[in-house]
């Protein structure tokens, strides 16, 4: 498929091909939930299955008034059960997508990572990914792990870039270029991570990811900008160029977001994988846009690859 | 003295003080560095002492050329005596500021951090900050650490934090609102930092920092965004309106440094301190404007307060 460069062709790819996928969201009972929804339904890419604790009903209600013809309600007794029914109706292939809405977002995990009847296959990793579409980078860049994962493990790493690469490619970019984050080039045994960037390293040299190439240690600048690169003498296909940003913590990978939703006037969608179906989890201090973009991101990561 | 807002005032203020300060550079031999001298001394607000060692004495000349009646010069036979005889011009009163020039970090972090003639006091901790210039933020932010302490101790958060008071007051921040960075507001002994942040805070509250408000953990965009912090419902002196942020780990610190500089469109001025005067040493991928501006932060950082 074609390179997808914003996050509005992102949108447009979804609508040119006329697919709807099936969301099913756990307490939509909150503004910015409703708001995701009815644009998605306006725009005609996603079709709902609402589920919904009695108490909040009212809210399923209203937002099926808009579309009643692609939004379904199921009703449980509190939002545990609505977390519990959702993750059903994805296991049972009747849903594409988890969404989160006003729940706790510990107590959607707690639905997701149920070892008998929850989302994770055994031995897959829960990862997140951010795709952010910056005005002073020239392409979307992926990043991870803002969210879950609190110090990668090797094995940890490998699940996440082999998530990441996934992502890549359901988004055209079929050979994606990973820079492994850290504030020097320096391999530095104090620094554990950086010893796992060389284990990694070599895997993807010897083709255990793919098509892709992988570069680092190296800070967030060398990886996106060519001039940072050149005065320090590197030149990699990745440095400069990087489509994809591993972080060796969440406090670096969670300042990275923060930063550029803030500072770097970026648009963000962001969501959960390693799991059967995409999870989309919005932060609390996201923008609308970016609320409804982590929505598409999880209905073009969910379709089959062409 | 009068709050400074960017870093074209922090120049300006210098300059209105009509005061040089003293600069010792280690190897001023490359063109960043000939470019911060050439426009300090332009800009009348530093005289130098340039120690290089004999190779490289040619660029030593030629930059004296351009002003002779502020600029010493003084030969070794290598680099590494170069760092040690600077160090020794600070000791000795001679220079108010140590500037890094074409030498390995490591190689003057050495002469600086020497235990019986080096620049660090006994108990004193060597800490780096940045002040960045952000357009879409509505006043300087101070942060540490990009650069120098890789997970700060309890100890090393009081001195980095106490480095950075020191500094906001210089440039007229009189009540500096310290944020504790995080990636989210949960104290959680999986993540040791938010154990020392309660401390802080407490320590904080009881005076001991002085006239400053702290608060912590939180994201980097509450500190800095007033309307994350509504959403969440937090409000404190600090919330969206933060002077300085502390990061939990030099990745993060780093990856916010990094960022705001190629994504945020920042001007950034860094040194290091904790020593008995600055230390100015430039990254390689700054910008020439962020070079001198570390340069005047320094300056005005080896005055006295008013």
């Amino acid at each position: 498929m074609e390179l997808i460069g914003t996050l509005s062709q992102l949108v447009n790819a979804l609508r040119s091909r006329e697919i709807r996928r099936r969301v099913a969201v756990v307490c939509p009972n909150d503004p910015h939930t409703e708001y995701v929804i009815i644009r998605s339904l306006r725009e005609e890419i996603a079709e709902y299955l609402l589920v919904t604790d009695v108490a909040h009903r009212e809210a399923a209600y209203h937002i099926r008034s808009a579309s009643p013809d692609f939004v379904r309600i199921y009703e449980t007794a509190t939002p545990d059960e609505a977390a519990a029914y959702a993750v059903q109706l994805v296991r049972m292939g009747e849903a594409d997508i988890l969404m989160k809405g006003l729940i706790n977002t510990d107590n959607l995990l707690r639905a997701v990572l149920k070892k008998e009847d929850g989302l994770l296959p055994a031995g897959s990793v829960l990862s997140h990914v951010t795709v952010a579409q910056i005005p002073l980078y020239h392409k979307l860049l992926f990043f991870s792990d803002a969210a879950v994962i609190p110090r990668p493990t090797l094995e940890q790493y490998r699940s996440m870039i082999a998530n990441d690469i996934a992502l890549c490619k359901k988004l055209g970019c079929e050979e994606p270029r990973i820079a492994l984050i850290h504030c020097t080039e320096k391999i530095n045994e104090k620094f554990p991570h950086t010893l796992s960037y060389v284990e990694l390293k070599k895997e993807a040299e010897e083709g255990k990811f793919g098509n892709v190439f992988i570069d680092g240690p190296m800070d967030a600048k060398t990886a996106c900008d060519k001039h940072s690169g050149e005065i320090k003498g590197l030149s990699s296909p990745v440095v400069g160029n990087a489509d994809v940003l591993i972080f060796p913590n969440i406090e670096s990978g969670n300042t990275f977001y923060k930063t550029l939703s803030l500072f770097g006037d970026a648009n963000m969608a962001g969501m959960l994988t390693g799991t059967i179906a995409p999870v989309v989890v919005p932060s609390r201090s996201d923008s609308g846009n970016s609320k409804y973009y982590s929505l598409a991101l999880a209905c073009l990561a969910s379709t089959q690859n062409d």
